[in-house]
Order: structure tokens, then sequence, then C-alpha cells
């Protein structure tokens, strides 16, 4: 495996994409992004589970029942929830005025939105940019896309690779968004992977839960689970790799690919965690089970005493064992075993060793700072 | 039911108190409190919920399985918490001090600790101080006790209630300290309360659980469950009325005080919280249970999201809403309804209505502020 350079979203073949500023953000800063296929092609989404939806949410999945797309349109700086059905009949009028543009089915347009939930989104000025968008669309422009779907970020969040299945060489890209209410269970952030990979839609949607449940399941800037977000993989075949249409070797290799894809992005997402200082990488071994382990290790990634630690550079295992504790599980001083690597480094690693099995988790998450309290505190 | 003007938990008949610095802070504030009854009486005693238990945990629910006690000594300053067997020694040999010193049972001496977990308690500052302690027990020293059981705690939490059971006059009395780590499950930090009304150690426990179950249980700062904390109520019968052995009426007005005495302590330590700027009232009506109910106001008052806009005055409905879609009840956009008073003012209410069914709860909590990071990060 190959990591590209400046590598993105237009990096594989048959990928092209934009990014503008439609006015959406009072800033004036990007905030409407395309990614085009040219083709319609094999398509996974994972979502949020939260009960309260986003609107574009609710439309993407019904879209995505095919498991096919070609286009992905989204836009920063509102997330158009909690919009009622003005806001489901924006998400609809943005999918048709994408399709029309570019010539493709309506349900071929994957509609995302991300920014404040409860305000209108005024669809006039997706109207109003969205011929530019399309006219502009490069596959030199990546980085205009992975510019446009972010908020509080601080930084792009992109990764290409390429490896090589079946003697072709085979490129995946993504670029991804942060920085608050990010929380797994899926998808805590937006994300936007494309591929020339040929693979069935059945085996892309294997390939992404795998991937997921490693990356963007285990990790927590805040732990508030997002009303909004998604991870979407395109795959359009464009490599002219057999195509991937059982768990084989190529499958197994492009699922490595797509995990170390999801895994960087996830990782980018908490350094660049709203007012974070520091990045926290917590193993936590010797559970009953993976899942029991990320479940231990979430709520270590959560407590406010340990995240504030972190930042306060001053180690506290008390607190380690606290937020374990307060799980009930039994673990108690005499079955708890915890080591630091030094807090005063910006990267910081906890390990708890428990007697409870055999399974081991990682959970990455950022520190809690007087910063992150600022920017939540005025957000609007 | 009247409020004493300056009660405390030397305001029912039959108690003395004391308290002082022995020099366990390093910041030479009061940090060990003793409360005494006349005699041995029924007491009752909840406890932190979580597996990591302190010592003094561990040793005051044995000594309590007779449901009987004298005498709680507390420190601050230091959680005598994953301290080891010699940690636990400390508190077994704090508790035969004490009472050799008062000339009663050593297990009927209550032992209880506060503070930085993961140190040894010097019991050499202990034992030294202890003479003194004992010498100077008053009838009138209730609010030096309640000084001396304080950590980062801004003000003393006290009140006391004098009702009127079977022709005679009972008070009921309590000192409390918060004010990081709060969060139920039982408890979340020390309450100490004391009456002179004659009840059985069994209503007791009853009335105590319940008491709980609508005070302490229902607050949250920072979501985080302490590994220390305990109430305990004695209750040695000097009001001389009739004895409370079972559910009668005059049950159901001691219960109702005790409430009353709980819930106005929870609130002071909920006011008091760390770093707090405002204080939050979330009422969550229509849910299947009262449990239900509490679990989503709790899941509404431990959203970083929702504390931060609290401290920033930015009311933001939809992160109200996100918490409660995270907990998966299937609660959509079409089934919430949201309610907010003005977010600029420092008592902020935040109402709930859902369509689950027919029952409510209230729960307090705080903002988060940056002085709360501040706090956490710097505290050894």
């Amino acid at each position: 495996m190959k990591i590209l350079n400046k590598g993105t979203v237009t990096s594989a073949q048959g990928f092209s994409a934009n990014g503008l500023a439609a006015g959406i953000k009072k800033s004036g800063k990007p905030d409407l992004s395309l990614i085009v296929s040219d083709v319609a092609c094999p398509t996974a989404g994972v979502y949020t589970k939260n009960s309260v939806k986003a609107a574009p949410l609710v439309l993407a999945k019904e879209y995505l029942k095919n498991n096919r797309a070609q286009a992905v349109i989204c836009n920063s700086g509102n997330a158009n929830c909690f919009t009622g059905k003005k806001g489901f009949a924006v998400a609809q009028k943005t999918a048709a005025l994408i399709s029309k543009l570019l010539k493709i089915k309506t349900q071929d347009v994957i509609v995302a939105s991300t920014g404040i939930i409860g305000k209108q989104l005024p669809f006039e000025k997706i109207k109003a940019a969205a011929p530019a968008l399309v006219a502009g669309l490069s596959t030199h422009k990546g980085h205009l896309a992975a510019k446009g779907i972010l908020t509080t970020d601080l930084t792009q969040k992109e990764i290409a690779v390429q490896i090589t299945l079946g003697g072709k060489k085979v490129i995946i890209g993504g670029c991804a968004k942060g920085s608050g209410m990010i929380q797994p269970n899926m998808a805590t952030m937006l994300c936007f992977i494309t591929t020339d990979a040929a693979i069935t839609s059945k085996m892309l949607k294997q390939a992404l839960l795998a991937a997921t449940d490693h990356s963007f399941n285990c990790i927590s800037v805040d732990g508030c689970m997002s009303t909004n977000d998604m991870v979407s993989v395109m795959a359009n075949g464009f490599s002219g790799n057999p195509l991937i249409s059982s768990a084989n070797a190529d499958f197994q290799k492009f699922t490595q690919a797509l995990t170390f894809i999801c895994t960087d992005l996830a990782k980018k997402i908490v350094l660049d965690g709203e007012g974070a200082t520091k990045f926290i990488e917590i193993l936590v071994d010797g559970a009953k089970s993976h899942t029991q382990a990320k479940t231990i290790a979430l709520a270590i990634a959560n407590s406010n005493l340990v995240k504030t630690a972190a930042y306060g550079s001053n180690p506290n295992w008390g607190r380690v064992a606290a937020a374990v504790g307060s799980l009930s599980l039994g673990v108690t001083e005499n079955t708890i075993k915890i080591t630091f690597s030094s807090f005063a480094k910006k990267h910081i690693k906890i390990n708890v060793f428990l007697k409870l099995g055999q399974n081991k988790a990682i959970v990455y998450t950022s520190d809690l700072s007087p910063q992150y309290v600022h920017i939540n505190g005025k957000y609007t």
C-alpha cells in the first residue's frame, strides 16, 4: 500500500469535484462541495444512530437503497436538521437541481449537510451557486471539495492510497470533516470516499462496515452523537481490477486499505477536535469482548475528568479507574492495572489492563480545553 | 415544615460536632470533621455504585450492616481510594482511634473521605488532630463540621428543618459537599444527616432511599461517578416522638422532610458545581417510566454541548434534541417538543415533552465553563 502525495477524493480515476462559497456561512468561507463519478456506481453508506436524523440523511438513506450513486452534494454551515417538511423539501430540491445540471438520475445524488441545527437551509443560495459548482468540476479540485465541507475544523482532512489488485493499480481517496459532536455510533462526522476499484455493492458495504468499526466508531471528541453524519464510498470500477464479489484475497486487501483511509481520517478528526490540545490513545486490554473493551475505552475517553487531566498535563489514574468503575462491571482496585505515557507530551497513551477476558480495543480522543467551551458557548 | 435559621447537623437534639485543620490539605484549610450522637442509634447509608470503591466506603458498609452508628469521622483532601491494604488499614485505625477517644464501639464509627484518589492518607495527621477534635465537640459547631468536609466547594452546604410528629418537635439537619465528580448513581457526594426522630432502622433506610432517589440521584455536574461518596442519616430518637415503625402518616411526613433536606443540599451542590455559572433544571415529561424520564434528562444534563450552550447563554434546542436522539429510543423530530426559559438568566429551565408515555422526572445540573477545565486540569 502506497500513500499518495496530496491524495484526495479525485485521486481515483473517473472522479471530479469542486467546492465554493455559496453564502450559507456568514463568514464567506467555502460551504458547498460536489464530488462526481463519471458513471453511476456501487455506493455504500453508514449513518448516525441518533434517532433524531437530519433531512438530508433521511433522503440519502432512501436514495441509497439501491446501493448506487453518482454524486455527493454537501453544504456546511447549516445541518438542515429539525427543519420539518420544509427542510426535507430543500434536501429533495437540492438533489433534483444537481441531477438536472449533471444530467443524471435524482436518486443517484447523495445530499449531505453539516452545521447548525434547527435553522432552515436557504435553498436559493444553493440554487444560485450550483451552476458554477457544476461548471467548475475538475479532476484536480478534490481539495476544494474537502474544504467546502468543513465547519469548526481548523484543517482539511484528506488522504488517498494506492494498492494493486489483480495487477491493476487501484486508488482509494477520501475527505472528512469533524470536529465537535464526535462520538460513535457511526457516523459521527462526514466522510466521502471514492475509489476506482471494481467491487459489488454488497462487498463494498461489508468493507465499509469493517473499516468504520475500527476507525470512526473508535473515536470521541465530546461524547455527543450527531444527527447528521455519514460515511459514503463510491466505487466506479475504472481501475479495471477483477470485480470483487466475494471475501477473497483482493477483498481483504481492499478492506485493509479502506480501513487505513478511515483510521487516518478519524485520527485527523480527533487531532482537530474542537479546542483539542492533546491526542489521547486509549488501549483497553483483558476485556470479555472487543465490544466491551470499546465500551470501557469510550467511558474513559468521555470522562471530562480524564480529559481535563490530559489538558492540564496532570496524570491521574484515579480518574481513569473511576471511569471504568462507573460501568459497574465488577472491576475493582485489585483487578485493574493502569499505565500512562507522559502527560506532558501532545500524544498521550493510556493503557488499561483488566482481568475480565482476552479482548482489547483502542479508542482515540482529544482533551477538554477552555477553548472547547468557548467554541461551543458561542457557536450559532 | 419549618426551615430553621442557620440549621445544621447539630440542630437536632443530642448531636454535637466539630471541625478543624489537621494538615491533610496543603492549603491549611479545615479538613477533618466529626459528628457525634449522644447515643448509638438507628443509622442508614447509601453508597456510590462505582465498582471501584474507596477504603472508608468499604469499611462503612461493613460497619453499618447492623444499621447502627454513633459517630461520623470525615476527612477532606484525600479520598483514601486506590490505596490498597495500607489505605484500608488507615480507615480501620481511624475508626478505632475515634471510638477509643469517644469511648464508643469501633463499629459505631462511620469513616468517610473525599479528595484526591491514589495517594496514601497520612494517618499520623488524623492521630495528632483527633484529641483536639474530640475535646472541642459542641452542640454549636455543626458549621465547623460542614466546613471540614469541603474540597473544591466554594460554599458550605447546610440546612435543617423542623416538623411535628405525634405532637413532638422533630428536627432533621444535614450538611453536604460537592462539587465535581457529581453524577448519580448514589451517592455522588458526601452528605451527613442527623435527626432526633424516633424511627426504626428499617423505616429510616426506606425513607433515605426515597429521599435520595428524588434528590441526589437527580443531579449531575460532570457525569463522572465518584468512588467515595455516601449519604448517611443517624436518628437518635431524642425528640420523643412515637416510634415510626411502619409506613404510617408520620413516616410520610418524615420522608417528605428528609426529601426536602436532600433536595435542598443536592441543589446547593449543583449551584456550587465546579466552575458553575448557571443552574439548569431539566424537566422531561411524556416518558414510559420515571426511570426513563430520568435517563433522558440525565443524557441532556451530561451533554457537553448543552452545558456549553448554557454557559454561553446560547439557547440551542438542536443540541437538546440530539442528546435525546442519541439514546435511540425512537424519538424523532415529530415526537419531541422542547421549550426553554431565557438562557441569559442564572437559572435556566429546559422542558422536554415526549410521546412515549405519561411519566416525568426533573434533573438538576450546572453548565460547563472554562473554569471547570481549569479547576480539573490543575487539581492534584
